[in-house]
C-alpha cells in the first residue's frame, strides 16, 4: 500500500520543490498515514511569504489541515488498524511545563504545532504519533473531512464564547475562519450577522445562507444596535485581524457581551477599555483546540451543519503546489485543498 | 430624633457651601437616614474637580459610601425599624432596559447613581429607597460601616475574576480601591503581589501586611516569573488606570490569566492582542457591585478580613469638608471620613 513516496518542500524564498519523501516508518507509539488532501491554512501562505523563516527549518514539509488512511502502525499502537479513515490533531506538548501541568496542553509554553515546527501532511504519506489521530465516520469523505481542522477552530473559539441559542453574534472578517465560526455558531441556535470588506466573501457567506454586511456601506454599530432592538450583540468575533475590525468587535457588543479575539494582531491594538468597563465587557483569547472540539467538528461535518464542499473553491495535484498556494493568495479562494495522492 | 439638618453643597469651581438642608420626609417605600458617616472617593474628587460638570446638576450633595442609622420610614416600608443601623447600596435602574432586562441592573443603560446622579449622603439627612438599604451588624461600628461600599466595589471585582485559594493575584495600583482588592483576594485564599509607584502607598500596603513593589525599581514581571515558577499569574487587577499599568497587567499573567480592568481608561489603550491570543487570557470589565457583594463586604469588615481603621487616614467635621477633599487630593490618604453629625 506504499505509494511513491511524494512531497512539497517549502525551500524559502515563496518557493516550493515536490520531489521524493521517503515515508518515515512509524516508531513506537506512531502511525503511518497515507495522506488524500491536505489544505491550505492562512498560517502556511505566511510561511510561504517568509515571515516565518526564523521558526521553520527548511526545507519544509507543511500542511496540518488533512485526512488520509491509515497505512502503517507503530508498536504498541491500539485501537487503530490499516485502512481506518482519519484527521490528526498537529500538536505535541511537553507535558512538564506550568500549562501543561494546568491541564491547558494545547497552550503548553514548548508546544509543537505539527506541521510548522515539524513535517506536515503536504506529502503523500505522513508519520504522527497514534494519540492525536481522530476517527472519521465512514459518510464523511476524505476531501469533507481535510476541514476537520480548521471547523475544530472555530468548534473551539465558539465554545469558548459560552454562545446560548437564541443569542446574536457578530462576526467581524469572514476568511475561512471567519465563515467556519458563523457556521458553527448558526448551528448553536445563534442569530449570525458577518461583517466583511470583501465583496467576493460577502458572496460566499450569503451562499452559505448568513447575512453578510459591508461596514464602508453600513454603519455596523447603528445596524447592530437596531437588529438587538438597542441591546448589542451577545457575542462578537474578532477575525479580521485589523485595527478596525477590533472598535467594531468592541462597539457592538451589549451589557455583558464577549469578544473573541481569534485574530492574530501583529502590533498592540487600541482597546476601548472605559467600555469594557461600563458595559462590563469580556476580552477572550483563543488558541487553536482541545481533542474534543476536533469530535465536535467531526460530527458537524458529518451533519452538513458545516458544508464543507462550498468552502473548497479548488482542489490542486500535489505536483502543482505552487498553483495552490497562487489560488489562496489571490484572495478570491476560500479554502484550497492539495491532493497528495490517496484521492479515496 | 432630626438633627439640624445640614449638608455640604458642591457648587462648582472646587468650591462648597455647607448649609441648612431640609430634611427630606421620606415617600412611600423610602425610608430617611440619620448619616453618620461619609466617605470620599475619586470619583467625588473628580466631580470636585469639574470633570464631570456636564452630568452633575448644582448645587450637589455628594457622597455614596457611608453608614447611619434609620430615622425615618415612608408608607409601605417593612423590615426596618428606627434606629436600625444601615449602609446604602446607591443604585436605581429603570427595569426596563436590555439589560435589567437581562438581569443586569447595576449596569442599566438609565443608570441613576444616588451621590452623583440624585443627592448623595454629604449630609446629616439623606433619604432613599428602602430596598437598597443593607443591614449593619451591632459589632461593626459606623465608621467601619462607611467603608463597606468600597468594599463591595473590591468584592464585585474579585468575584467576577473567579479567584480561588491557591492563586497567584497582582494588583497593579495601590489606592483604596486597588487597597482593598488585594485584601479581598487574600481573604479568598490567593497570593497577593500590589505594584505601586508612590511610596507612601506602598507603605500602606505593607502595614496591612501585602506585598509590595516599586515597578521603578524593579522589573516586574521577571519578578511575577519568578514568584510563580516560570507560569505568570493568574489574575491581575488593573486599577491605576494607566498605560503602563494595562501593560503590566498583560505581561505578568500566565496560560488562561485573567485581567480583571477596574480602573476607568478616559482613552483607548494599546493591548497587546498576541498574547491575549497566544496564552488563552481574558480581559473582564467590572463595574459597581451586586446586592450580593453589599452582603459579603460587610462580613469581610465584620471579621476585620478588611482592616477598615487602617484604612481610614482622616475623620473630618461635615462643616470642614473643604480641608477632607483638600486631604485626599494632597495623595497622603488613602481613605477620608466626613462626619455628617450622628456620630454615633
Ligand atoms: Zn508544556
Ligand atoms: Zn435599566
Amino acid at each position: 500500500m506504499v505509494h511513491d513516496g511524494r512531497g512539497a518542500f517549502y525551500i524559502g524564498d515563496r518557493n516550493f520543490v515536490v520531489r521524493r519523501a521517503e515515508p518515515v516508518p512509524p516508531a513506537a507509539g506512531e502511525v503511518r498515514i497515507e495522506v488524500a488532501y491536505t489544505g491550505i491554512c492562512g498560517t502556511d501562505l505566511h510561511i510561504m511569504h517568509g515571515a516565518m523563516d526564523a521558526r521553520v527549518a527548511r526545507p519544509a514539509v507543511l500542511g496540518h489541515e488533512m485526512a488520509g488512511l491509515v497505512a502503517e502502525l507503530g508498536d504498541g499502537v491500539t485501537g487503530w488498524s490499516v485502512g481506518d479513515r482519519v484527521t490528526v490533531m498537529p500538536l505535541a506538548w511537553c507535558g512538564g511545563c506550568p500549562a501543561c501541568r494546568a491541564g491547558h496542553t494545547h497552550i503548553c509554553h514548548r508546544l509543537n504545532f505539527i506541521g510548522i515546527d515539524s513535517p506536515g501532511a503536504m506529502q503523500s504519506s505522513w508519520t504522527v504519533p497514534a494519540a492525536r489521530l481522530v476517527r472519521l465516520p465512514e459518510h464523511l469523505s476524505l476531501r469533507d473531512g481535510a476541514l476537520v481542522e480548521p471547523t475544530a477552530v472555530a468548534v473551539h473559539d465558539v465554545r469558548r464564547s459560552r454562545l446560548r441559542a437564541g443569542e446574536r453574534a457578530v462576526v467581524v472578517g469572514a476568511g475561512p475562519v471567519g465563515l467556519l465560526i458563523a457556521c458553527v455558531a448558526r448551528q448553536a441556535g445563534a442569530e449570525v450577522v458577518v461583517v466583511e470588506l470583501e465583496r467576493h466573501r460577502r458572496a460566499v457567506a450569503e451562499e452559505l445562507g448568513l447575512r453578510a454586511v459591508d461596514p464602508t456601506a453600513t454603519d455596523v454599530a447603528a445596524m447592530v444596535q437596531e437588529w438587538t432592538d438597542g441591546a448589542g450583540a451577545e457575542v462578537t468575533f474578532e477575525v479580521s485581524g485589523s485595527a478596525g475590525g477590533v472598535r467594531t468587535a468592541v462597539e457592538t457588543l451589549g451589557v455583558r457581551g464577549r469578544l473573541v479575539a481569534v485574530a492574530i494582531h501583529p502590533s498592540p491594538r487600541e482597546v476601548d477599555l472605559h467600555r469594557v468597563f461600563w458595559r462590563e465587557l469580556e476580552i477572550i483569547g483563543v488558541r487553536v483546540y482541545q481533542h474534543t472540539d476536533f469530535e465536535e467538528a467531526v460530527r458537524l461535518l458529518a451533519d452538513g451543519a458545516v458544508p464543507a464542499a462550498r468552502l473548497v473553491s479548488e482542489v490542486v495535484p500535489l505536483d502543482d503546489v505552487m498553483a495552490a498556494f497562487a489560488a489562496l493568495e489571490s484572495g478570491t479562494a476560500i479554502k484550497v485543498l492539495v491532493d497528495c495522492g490517496t484521492g479515496a
